[in-house]
């Protein structure tokens, strides 16, 4: 049975995300399928961020870290995150970058684990995840890290503190089953740090339920923070008290203004706080996860397989001879929201593709993603970017591109 | 010889600053002497972060990493600021907290120096320097820190790999002779880390001519840059080569695109970045420093020294038998730009003048900070301030208001 532009039509009208569509700026002529990377701005963000410039900054100039509760930000809006990860308010908290969050949860891992000194990291993980294990054992220099290729519990022996891993992996979209994963791992005695930078906001976490003791995830993705808003950390309640931040700064003191010669940290998860938070980012933030906040997560992962879907089938049905081959999960519970192809013209075709208004990247070597975010996407930009796509590989529009990104962010 | 009205009148009329007034934003009714903390909102910003917002967030999407350029901005906005304390170019990138960047320096330095496990700090400088300190020495459990009161250079020993001073005391404004402590840190075979929040913007700094190695510094004070604003940090170009960060994030990687397994550190102080930058409050930061950069520091300098003289003679003057204590040095080349009194109501002093429109702040026990910022201060203001200050002690106005800040930020 073949689909019709009027079925996907049908599909928009009836689908009950259709009103969100509007609370984001989607620029004339671009079909958006990078909210995986730099999620879109929402209408209501310039709003907010004029009110915290001019109001909270300009008028009330120092006087709104208590007036305006700047000093409460990165509790408050952890508070919201905790609400879309399946975790309790005081167990989330936005800070720093989540490389430096990876940081401060590996180091503390590590303690609570003494007598082991192996991280063991997934080959082919997002880098700076690896990259921050690896700094830490310059410093730490008896711990070692083990990136693994393939089976992690295969890699479990009584040496391993903790586990590093993305919960969905930013090349191919694959989901790990968090429950059964983080429960192994405990089993062997080790803690796992799941990364959500591609989950939170984008599929159904339960934090809780799934019994996970940390977590980092990203901010400016499917939360559509802005670029480079903070990001956020999870430390499950029962571990807070024993757990440590080595990244003790002021704003993680039990008593910051109270200005004390030694570090001392703070009750609850604020001792992973470090530095004074930039507020203008977090506040951009905070629009974002508000949004996300408004939506029914079930209705989000619905329409997030029926979009990829409908992605997956376009592709096979009219680009099924041109190279392209599916790297993503078929299945949906084993998937992020994106999808993901290999082709030997990647980088260039993206570009092409970019140049036509469908913004999808690029990921080394190979690697075509798309990002389908049910918030602001409709059936209909799924057909549309597919067809552009078809075009571009037929007519070998891509050639005129260059092959190589050539130091070029990606 | 008593100053009269017109004669502060005069001073402003012929103030080479005065035009400078004009681009910031300073509520009716506010004297504004919390700069030192968070410096007001330039005029332009609101407009740049506009352009940031709609525009290149909006409107680019994540093509303005590439097209607006958002990948250079730590470097480009370091770039500009190296100018402003006298380092080349590359020398100073803008990243994390200021926290953050100690943690990232101090490490660094370590590893230079091995066989030296101590760092020094000043007991009394602002605590997150030490805490900081305390976090590293967990991990590298081999290091010790020591917190020294009085005379660092009678602490030095051969043990010592780094000192970690303020350039200028938050709570006195006293300035160390940045020429004499670190060639005498160095001979000693040790590296100082400069903390430059409080004079990067406020004072003259010239770290070339200075022979300084390492320095980290605030965005939100004397650069105007907004709340949380980024920090930055410097590494002397001969040392870049041989230092690494601990914090060793994809940012900081040699080819943060090509996703590469393992941390390979970029050349020069590229290496220093961690994680994604916040791009709104990077944003903001430029608009800051670009103001800094249209003064001549010299005026700025001679400009502060006539504002705290003005200050602390109209003190003396008016309020000479109310209990206030001068605590900052009266030689300007000894100080920074804010002007400090200890007085035993200190808190609900200040409270009461904040309730007035007179903006200075409490710094724990019992010390009232002033800061005199030349880019927008008037004489006038610190006659005005001082004319409420002697108001609300001789009226006892300051009983209405709390003792203690009880966990309130100040």
């Amino acid at each position: 049975m073949t689909l019709t532009r009027d079925d996907v039509r049908t599909w928009d009208a009836t689908d009950p995300l259709r009103s969100f569509r509007d609370q984001f700026v989607l620029p004339q002529g671009v079909i958006y399928l990078d909210g995986n990377s730099l999620g879109p701005l929402p209408r209501a963000t310039a709003v907010r961020l004029k009110d915290v410039v001019d109001g909270e900054w300009g008028t009330g100039l120092i006087r709104s870290w208590n007036d305006a509760d700047w000093i409460g930000a990165p509790q408050r809006v952890g508070a919201k995150i905790a609400r879309l990860i399946g975790a309790a308010a005081d167990e989330v908290v936005v800070a720093d970058s989540t490389s430096v969050n990876i940081y401060k949860l590996l180091a503390a891992a590590l303690a609570a684990r003494p007598g082991r000194r192996v991280i063991l990291t997934q080959a082919g993980d997002f880098p700076t995840d690896t990259y921050m294990a690896q700094g830490l054992a310059v410093l730490a220099s008896d711990v070692d890290v083990r990136s693994v290729t393939g089976d992690i519990c295969a890699a479990m022996d009584e040496s391993v503190a903790a586990v590093l891993l993305s919960h969905v992996h930013y090349k191919t979209a694959a989901r790990h089953d968090m429950v059964a994963m983080t429960s192994a791992v405990r089993a062997a005695g080790a803690l796992v740090v799941w990364d959500l930078s591609h989950s939170a906001g984008a599929v159904e976490v339960d934090l809780t339920a799934s019994g996970v003791d940390l977590a980092v995830g990203c901010g400016y993705k499917f939360l559509n923070g802005g670029p480079g808003a903070p990001a956020f950390l999870f430390v499950a309640r029962h571990l807070q008290a024993c757990l440590n931040s080595p990244l003790s700064g002021w704003m993680g003191h039990a008593a910051p203004f109270a200005f004390e010669g030694d570090y001392r940290p703070a009750a609850g998860i604020d001792r992973f706080l470090c530095g004074t938070p930039p507020i203008l980012s977090l506040a951009a933030l905070e629009v974002g996860v508000d949004l996300a906040l408004a939506v029914d997560m079930a209705l989000v992962a619905e329409k997030s397989a029926r979009l990829w879907e409908l992605f997956a089938s376009q592709i096979q049905g009219r680009c099924g001879d041109m190279g392209f081959t599916l790297i993503s999960p078929s299945e949906a519970s084993r998937r992020g929201s994106h999808i993901a192809f290999a082709h030997r013209s990647a980088y260039p075709i993206i570009q092409a593709l970019i140049a036509r208004g469908v913004i999808g990247d690029y990921r080394d070597p190979d690697i075509l993603r798309f990002g389908l975010t049910p918030l602001y996407l409709r059936y209909q930009d799924v057909v549309g970017a597919v067809e552009i796509l078809r075009e571009v590989v037929e007519t070998e529009a891509w050639r005129a591109f260059p092959t190589e990104a050539g130091g070029r962010v990606t």
